[in-house]
């Protein structure tokens, strides 16, 4: 296969470079995040190669250093608050603009949807959607409410997007975590699709 | 009592107005809130009478129509998008206005404490944080983790708000309902302050 509406180079090269980028887990976890996207795309009627574009491509920046994500907020001039958070959020949020310039993507949609698979957003596109998803029930993930969100998720992406990200909030606070305010958004967006049954 | 250097008439004339305002049930549990506000300020050597009329008031505006919120937010030129937000934000950002207009108050720290005793803020005053545990943990209240509230507002007000910000949060995401920002704010500033033992 060849992306070459989206990348110089193919399918195979791009996994050659994410191996070289990833631990072994990640990149397990990047190949099962591409499947599944895919399998998303076709039920969704999406472009079967671009979901499974983006997906293969949303975790690239996940293992930079911090130095080098704070160095990128400055470089791109990125919203300074960003500095007060961790990777979790800049991977996404600051990776997008790592894999632009690395790997010469260009394509707006892909690139979004890389940078709001963690946080979400308050408007997310189908591509945005089914990379989310994509990436919180790929067939590695192995918690609590991750069946629940497989059977939502060909039901309505809405509806999986909402109980998604309600159960991220969920974990979050239990932890004792900072939740990141388009987190936030993305919840207050989505809960008018959370199911009655969802609600405790 | 009187409170002379805040309002024009005594005590007893507050409460009157209070019962008219306010039902039954409410009408208790803000007598509830001043006993509590009163003895925290007895332990965190606050002035107890500010305490006491901050906490008799925090309410006042509670069984407002939506209409008189939405009325108030223009009149008082405040954020519009309140206006997509619900009485239990209302009553306190807005309340605030009211009670100032209705009472002739004009003390910035006791308003200022009515304003947040719903969602926090990230810098909260001494005040504040009395205010806001009083309403959660005052003897009527009744709920799964307000016993171990009960504790904690004696160690430490920080440790109290952060373990209160949190179960309401918890508790609003397993409800499915939106979370007002500035809610997210409060958590996030006094999450620092969450023990240990409070993490599942």
């Amino acid at each position: 296969m060849t992306y070459a509406s989206y990348l110089d180079f193919d399918r195979e090269t791009l996994l050659d470079k994410l191996c070289q980028k990833l631990s072994a887990k990640r990149f397990q976890h990047v190949l099962g995040v591409e499947e599944t996207a895919k399998a998303l795309a076709r039920h969704y009627d999406y472009d079967e190669d671009k979901a499974g574009l983006a997906a293969l491509l949303h975790d690239y920046a996940k293992e930079e250093s911090d130095q080098v994500f704070l160095e990128a907020i400055d470089r791109y001039q990125l919203d300074s608050d960003l500095k007060n958070w961790n990777n979790n959020v800049w991977h996404g949020l600051v990776g997008r603009y790592i894999i632009s310039e690395e790997l010469g993507l260009t394509d707006e949609e892909i690139l979004r949807a890389i940078e709001v698979h963690t946080v979400g957003a308050k408007d997310m596109s189908c591509l945005d959607k089914i990379v989310y998803m994509a990436d919180y029930i790929e067939p590695n993930r192995n918690f609590p409410c991750v069946e629940r969100a497989r059977e939502l998720v060909y039901q309505s992406l809405d509806m999986a997007v909402a109980y998604a990200t309600a159960r991220t909030v969920a974990h979050l606070v239990d932890q004792g975590f900072a939740i990141y305010p388009q987190t936030l958004e993305t919840y207050n967006s989505f809960v008018p699709y959370l199911l009655k049954d969802e609600i405790k």
